[in-house]
């Protein structure tokens, strides 16, 4: 589409300072939009594009100091981007409802006429689908799952039997539901495996990444409240309790029977142990390896975990290691040596 | 199935305090049982539970001190709970023999009655299967592979070309054995891809969690031993030997060319450089990354991994940093400013 | 195929010392080689292996001391080894044109004759097949992606809508390009997705190993640069941008937004937070983890990373912590307590 910038700035709510007639068709980073395109600049790291950049106009704060010809000044720039996106960029895919005849769908499965059912796509005895779900290309539902109205699964996902998706669920390609935990019992010697007889309970609105992998429970539900977003690549094993509205960030790890409360934040490839409760509010950094419980609202990092503020004083003294040994060593000299 | 508890006491060689004539119908986990199920209790950190539990009874160990009308006394708690388990909860998969008319098998393949061969599998030429193995809705056997009596393998597992798998593995969906290892020689800033060309090999009883990668070898194959199991999301270099009965726990992964012997045990994390040797009965620690060769029956931990002991001793120090800071300063200013 | 040892040698550009009518057929590792085929030796690691191989010959350079029946002498033993290995192991999988009558392909889609589509591939409109591509079984290739002349897809690979490849990529299974990126937006304590509108553009000669993740960008591409090569479970966050020659090794972390420079290495379980710049030539030690922009040619490792040398010292204090506080116990008792 094309839109004039006078009417795109009424559209974001933002105010125009420039050339109200200057057609632009899409939203585009500073460094790659062309003429035809707007971007936006908020992290001052990008300042430096301001005089190469071929955008027509820049999204920016109210009070931004900046010598632009069209600029869209807002009060809320995040929002006014996310609308621009939204406005320009965003195409929905659209639903076609039907069965591809090279699905493979149980007889006794009642499909919704509102349905898509991509090629190749599996569906076991037993399973429920919601309204207007999409299940793309090589997807299986494995026997007894239930999948709420409006989710979307992205080719080659994998539901494991008895798994339960809430409504309006993401799941991208690659991702498993429902497999085994990793139970075993060691008798004098020999490896018996635990049967894992759970299941896995996903609530609405959740979205989880590619090649993400959740175990079923061993014994009563692994689970995932609403609202909750994993990024990809990330492990949950089995048991596990996710409160909601939590962001869990690539190739995280959280070891079995482990529970989180709502609105955690965990940082890319950090991890947490068994057993552990880990309060509402808690934020992990990126790599953080939490082995202990953690209050609410806690912020933690550094393995083991620690409260980020201490870490950061630790991290602090350890990069002046080599100064504090140089110091003893002259104290050592000074008293035992003269 | 429903079991009186005179009879389920019997049945899991368990001594019953309390009422016989209960019948119960399941084990779930003591904050979520029912009146008609029982549950079990040995970490302490759940004793909170037991004056809101509505289980039936409790499994617990002979000595424990507990005010609860139904106990299943037990000298070996975690075998009775595993029966329990095997008794009350879990459904084997019963194998559906046949070939679903939408999997695609290379006419020269031989599959025996008692196998199972879902919908979308794609077997190659060259392929081997043994008696009763399941292989699950769109998974893909390459050429020449070799899959043992008793396999199963979970929907979109990947099997290149010359796999072999022994009997009774359990292969868990999206893992792919046998993708090309990370072999590349760099001549005066020409990349050239190294041949790979070995395969993987893999033993009796062997699980492999969801979404691993086995490289197969570049020259001989990468293996793992019998009675090995891997969690999710484990990556397996080319060349790799992993010896007998090892737990590797979930995300970790091992460079190329390392041995590990029997019984190692690896937490979750963890990791391995190349062309190493980690002995019989070694434990890595979760998140520890072994830099050099470890003996057998080693502990390690931490990242350089060193013996468990003196991790945990340069841990406490670490977390005592800022005092010791504290007493070099006070030092020095006696010393030198006074 | 069988060749004599003299034929061998001038096929290497080797020097044989030994009896050139030896015949052998492959190249095998030292501990594994039977007496029919040769091995080499370059890591002094396995010198113990000279004693008990069963080797016809080996692959040594010109000045090893060496004390063994046939000897292939070279100036680059290692490219020897290459080649031996490509002359004797190596079979290129012969590319079989034509279409297997369970894919499904929009009938829109031109297949050239030279390209080989395996069973259950999906291919959906608008996409773009160069000559002699080889797509196998159960991949998903999304609508309007674009896949230059000789890539190779394994099994069940998924390419989301959009997503570029150049010429002569290697995508192995289970890898997932194009996914969403991680981006939501919280307005009181409502959680919004930001659409991911852009898409995943990769160069030519690029290899990407199993079970990765490439997320699409949110505003303009994810990018990675030619030559660069990616090991297995490797997730990389929307809008990174990757330059040419880099290799990144298994279970490495890329947070959105970062740019990585030309001939980068990072190795095994290493991360960059998001937003960063890691210039070319740059090196980023197993477990790294980038935490601030890193100049060309830096070598770096730790968390948060450093100069390499600067982190060796630091973890050899680390290690010596214990005797530290020893002293400082010491200078403390005859100062204050004295």
């Amino acid at each position: 589409m094309t839109i004039k910038l006078g009417d795109l700035a009424q559209a974001l709510g933002a105010r125009l300072e420039g050339d109200e007639s200057v057609e632009v068709s899409k939203l585009n980073e500073i460094g790659l939009a062309d003429s035809s395109e707007i971007s936006f600049l908020s992290n001052p790291k990008y300042l430096k594009y301001v005089k190469t950049t071929r955008a027509a106009a820049l999204i920016v704060s109210e009070d931004m100091e900046i010598d632009f010809p069209n600029l869209l000044r807002s009060s809320n720039p995040k929002q006014s981007m996310l609308e621009a996106l939204r406005l320009l960029n965003h195409q929905d895919r659209a639903i076609r409802p039907g069965i591809h005849p090279s699905a493979v769908i149980n007889t006794e499965v009642s499909v919704p006429d509102s349905a898509e059912i991509g090629p190749g796509v599996v569906i076991e005895e037993g399973v429920e689908l919601g309204e207007s779900v999409v299940i793309e290309s090589n997807t299986v539902i494995c026997a007894d799952s239930q999948i709420g109205d409006h989710c979307h699964l992205h080719p080659n996902v994998v539901l494991y039997p008895g798994s339960i998706l809430g409504k309006n669920c993401i799941v991208h390609s690659g991702s498993v539901l429902g497999c085994d935990g990793f139970g075993f019992a060691v008798e004098s010697g020999e490896i018996e495996k635990i049967p894992q007889t759970g299941n896995v309970i996903i609530g609405n609105d959740v979205e989880i990444g590619a090649n993400c992998a959740i175990d079923r429970g061993s014994i009563g539900p692994t689970s995932i409240g609403d609202g909750t977003k994993l990024d990809n690549l990330v492990h949950i094993a089995h048991n596990v309790r996710i409160g909601k509205n939590c962001f869990l960030t690539g190739q995280i790890g959280i070891a079995g029977s482990t529970v989180l409360g709502d609105r955690v934040q965990m940082g890319g490839q950090s991890g947490v142990v068994g057993h552990l409760n880990v309060g509402d509010d808690v934020s992990i950094a990126g790599r953080g390896g939490v082995t202990k419980d953690i209050p609410d609202g806690a912020i933690v990092s550094g393995f083991p975990a620690r409260s980020h503020r201490e870490e950061l004083k630790i991290q602090a003294l350890i990069q002046k290691l080599p100064e504090l040994v140089k110091v003893v060593k002259m104290l050592d000299k000074q008293i035992n040596k003269t």
